[in-house]
């Protein structure tokens, strides 16, 4: 069994597969190297096709006219994801990005191939859709984040303010205490803080943050 | 033929339901009317199930803990939504809130029965994560025009300097001057003016759009 063999039995719809389909899967799908800041997806200037992540990091956004960025989710080896075959998905009207984080090896079945399997295999369209509700709720939380809350700015704005009043990068503080801070929830604090981890702004250990980047929170307020 | 059989037809995973089931459906839907205002969905507190519009207009929005509510899309005759069965649905993890815009007539299919037959029925659960795809889709575009231009107040902002310019609640104005003054595009300043419309701010009617509520234009501003 080819290694190529091993990475396509791991997508979930791969037992539901006719045998001519899972010769096809293997034709019609090859595992792409991506040097860390590389562009892997882009609008609608290209049409991937169905990824699964083998190893390293991406990250998807939407981006304005005037180049604002909004990080919708990441993904981590073993993830999959159906936008960067978004051309063939009449139901995607909008265009995401992706790049890679770090160094990527990526499995992508091809857009023409993935878009024929949907249209005969229901198990791979319904996979395909849950894929994509599972990104609208991800999504969705990003969102109510930054329109009700600016929960982002808010919480960029905290830590800075407690970094100009000590003079140090280290924040010594639950998330319990940043909630009633910035008047929010321990959960959201918890899952914010992660979020600029990420991203590099931060970093989080044992209950230590550790400001990475001031600049580039400073920029957020 | 039942009037109620007859709307269960136009449920697009219909003709794959096994006779059981279609009797199923029969036992566990009902018609309910909701008069113009009142709450259809709301929230985690309670699990209404599928809907099909029969007659009457819903709206589906978020509310911030502040109360800020932020329309997503509305349903009109003949749509079918599912995320007022979203306490069945694991990957939705987010909350929408549906009232009735008109007096409405819905076909409901309890959420116990739906959630069971998504779970049996690889068509009807293929149908949900369609819906929730073509959902998603349409909450993104909502999304791009506050997040990034913020464009819902620059034309309402437009709108009312316009009308403060010359006295008159009447503007006679292509789409395509407006996009120019808003620094938008054509298409973007025809679906924010539907939208507009939709919500009661503006009716648009023969390239004249009339100011219907200028106090609410000027709270978004």
């Amino acid at each position: 069994m080819s290694g190529k063999e091993s990475l396509l039995k791991n997508l979930p719809f791969f037992e539901h597969l006719s045998d001519d389909e899972k010769k096809q899967a293997d034709s019609y799908s090859s595992v792409r190297e991506y040097k860390k800041g590389s562009l892997i997806h882009s609008g609608g200037s290209e049409c991937l096709g169905m990824i699964m992540l083998i190893s390293g990091e991406i990250r998807t956004y939407i981006l304005s006219e005037e180049g604002r960025e909004i990080t919708l989710f990441r993904l981590y080896p073993k993830d999959t994801c159906v936008l960067s075959a978004s051309c063939v998905i009449s139901q995607i009207t909008f265009d995401t990005h992706m790049t890679a984080e770090a160094d990527c090896s990526v499995l992508v079945l091809s857009s023409g191939f993935f878009s024929a399997l949907c249209e005969k295999n229901i198990y791979a369209r319904c996979y395909m859709y849950e894929l994509l509700t599972e990104r609208f709720s991800s999504v969705m939380w990003t969102m109510q984040q930054i329109l009700f809350k600016g929960f982002d700015r808010r919480l960029a704005a905290f830590l800075i303010s407690e970094y100009e009043r000590t003079g140090l990068k280290q924040i010594k503080m639950t998330h319990e205490q940043i909630a009633q801070h910035t008047s929010s929830a321990r959960e959201v604090v918890a899952r914010m803080l992660k979020r600029f981890a990420a991203d590099g702004l931060v970093e989080v250990k044992r209950g230590l943050i550790t400001l990475k980047d001031t600049d580039a929170l400073k920029r957020m307020i």
